[in-house]
């Protein structure tokens, strides 16, 4: 998609100095910045790239004066990284998931119904007695059971898929080979040291405004339901177990794990590969640092976790800073008993 | 589905103790219960909640002797706890895997066959010369290469990728998004520093009554077979390496990863996230805590080993315990030091 | 498959010192060796099973002298290793990606076009505006996004899902379930602690040469290219962060996962469970050992690094063998603390 530079211009409020009838059609960083890419200087550690950027503009700060001759047009803005985040949306929205409509072969029960304004791509399927919303996208081969409810403008990529029963609320991501609401890992050993299935019969909620990221799992609850609340944002390749509960506005990152029946509070932040055992509850504005283990509870608010079985994280830091000169405490230790 | 308290009772051999004529529809946690509703009561520390569920009925001992009045019927049985399993089973049988026959478009070689009583689902494929078992499922979306053999009554879940070659045994389960027999890691080592890819000729086997989780893989063998024993019960996003062989009756938790050619015992119990290097043997009976790391045999049966390199748990969680101090042990050397 | 050990001879130019008019069809590991399968003796430790092996035909060195009598027949070559190999990899041209053609139903926009001699399995998927090249396989129920370029001879696997704008090059291997160019996860805090999508608008390079193992994941970049350099090979479940740049000929195993922005150089090997923090540099090179954090750039090529918070593998092994031995450490303090 291709726009004169005026057009950028008046779409994020700024105003141009230099050329405004190029044309532009692509978003570079200033310093690869080519022939038809627009960029933006906010930070000024990046002002020397301005002077050589073959961007065709650059959104600048209403005050920005350059020190010398200037190559690229300039549109000035209040605030340049949000002027330049406008910009971003803007593009996205023009670009991406602009599909509409039906393609086929696409499988949906006579049984469930589908709003206005979405779009259902080729091979993806849509068992019995569902409800989905407005302006929904469920795109080529993904997968919706039966008894499923999902919002408005929410977005189910390829190969995604939600198990019958999950109820997902309004401008939810779930991204490309998500499985939400299959059967937790529920085995009751029997006496001959085999396993038997307990049934898995309850389901998973995600409220509205989550993202789950791409390969991720979160299984179903054994019963009631394991529910992610409004605004949780999860990274890829992160599993969750049944019947756990994670809190409003919580971030985890890629290859964190979650066992079963835990409850983690709200604006939390989980690193990556972290692991947390089954039925802890994890206070409200927890940090966890990447690679932690947590195998108790955390119950006072704002704390920050750190280590292989997880603790205070200054704490971690200073035993792990003498773990790294054991070999000389050692040697010390044997100094002074060679000295008595 | 719906039954009045009587149905279950029958169901389940209890005697009814008020109203059975009422309708259930659904099974509910006894603190969570609401009407048509059905919970049970076996740990008496939930007793406090049967005097103000809401739910239609609750399954309790036949000793149950109430303390306070009740507004719920109660439907009495020998034991509580297996008196609910059972009736779980029951739901599960009739709220699970119903569908059957052909759903289209899919695809089957002409050249495969399927016995009687299963599914296909939409969008699923079958490859060249496959035998498939009776009441097989084979969900929409599932992929099923060239020369599969599956047993009867086995799962094969949506978008699960089972590789040309592949034996799958009797009652198995393979969920959702799981991918097995692809290609191992093996590229050799060239003299200008790239790698080659080293055919992988074999094959994956999976006995009777295995269960694998959603999104995890578990590759071919290089030549002869990976070999999942009769039993063994797989979690979410594992990685099984090609020629691992895994005992009878073991348990793999979550994001646990098995490098290849480790031969892991029966009955043995591997947590979340735990790492097992290649060319090892796990003895029968091992258990594994959560995020160890083996980079050794473990060569005798019954250990439990945990840690960072994994050793015996209890040794780990001394030094452990040792570590959270060592600030405080590095100023008493220092302390000692001094007085010399 | 069915040859003649002959046949076989000729393939790998050796000669044959037994029945070469005996049928071959399988490979098969020289102590499991079963007649109609044929093995090969490199390694000496494996000589005793050659005496009792009942493959038809063993590929041995043209100086090896018995010093029992054999019951199977010989093909002496040069180097058994690399006959060997030439013998698996005829074997996996045989046996392996011989569909061509289209399978329906398929899904391509008319606007994508695709070279010669490819395959395009059932249910597949190719949006707008893509340029496929010659003899590529895309395997069935497979997602193309729209604008994506692939080069020649690369194979993607069932249910691989390659977003838009993605570029991969020639000979590369996309195996199952892997999600290549989806958005990263990129959201920024709001003053009322929800998170805002930060809109994804670059793409993912794989050059020429890359494998990408079963359900890994490579987010596209936020802006710019997520670059997986020429010869790079990655294992399962592995996950890349937005903006990685990785060098070529670098293996990456099982489970590990790189964060966002984080250069790494050519020639490293990153074991499985390696969790390496965003916005890093590591050199050329680098060997990082299983399940090791890494939280700073490593800067000098050629380190081996290793542990919970990676350093030298050397110091770590040295400061970890003490930890297991804390406990009598601390004895020694007490011990001297006593003695004062």
């Amino acid at each position: 998609m291709e726009f004169t530079v005026s057009q950028v211009a008046a779409l994020i409020n700024g105003t141009v100095e230099g050329d405004g009838s190029q044309k532009v059609e692509r978003i570079d960083k200033i310093q690869e910045g080519k022939k038809g890419g627009i960029s933006f200087l906010s930070n000024m550690k990046y002002e020397p790239h301005i002077y050589g950027t073959a961007s065709s503009a650059v959104i600048v700060s209403e005050d920005f004066s350059p020190s010398k001759p200037l190559q690229t047009t300039l549109i000035r803005v209040k605030d340049p990284y949000s002027g330049f985040t406008q910009l971003l949306e803007a593009y996205a929205q023009l670009t991406k998931h602009t599909k509409t409509g039906v393609e086929e072969p696409s499988f949906m029960d006579k049984t469930s119904k589908m709003q206005d304004g979405g779009y259902r791509g080729a091979f993806s399927y849509i068992g019995k007695n569902c409800s989905i919303g407005q302006q929904v996208s469920i795109h080529a081969q993904a997968y919706i059971g039966d008894n499923v409810k999902i919002g408005d403008r929410t977005i189910i990529h390829p190969g995604a898929r939600i198990y019958s029963d999950t109820i997902i609320g309004n401008d939810c991501e779930i991204h490309p080979n998500v499985v939400i609401g299959a059967d937790g890992f529920g085995f009751a050993p029997q006496e001959d040291k085999s396993y038997k299935n307990i049934p898995q019969l309850g389901n998973v909620i995600l409220e509205d405004h989550v993202s789950v990221g791409s390969g991720s799992t979160i299984d179903c609850a054994t019963m009631g339901s394991t529910l992610i609340k409004k605004g949780v944002k999860i990274d890829n390749l992160v599993q969750i177990a049944h019947n756990v509960i994670i809190g409003e506005h919580t971030v985890i990152a890629a290859q964190a794990g979650i066992s079963g029946s835990t409850e983690i509070g709200k604006n939390c932040v989980i690193a990556g590969q972290v692991g947390i055992v089954g039925h802890l509850k994890i206070a409200d504005n927890t940090t966890i640092g990447a690679k932690t283990g947590v195998s108790k509870s955390i119950l006072e608010s704002g704390k920050t976790i750190f280590g292989y079985m997880g603790y205070e994280m200054k704490e971690f830091l200073k035993s792990y800073s003498i773990f790294k000169k054991l070999p000389s405490l050692q040697d010390r230790v044997k100094e002074l008993e060679k000295k008595q």
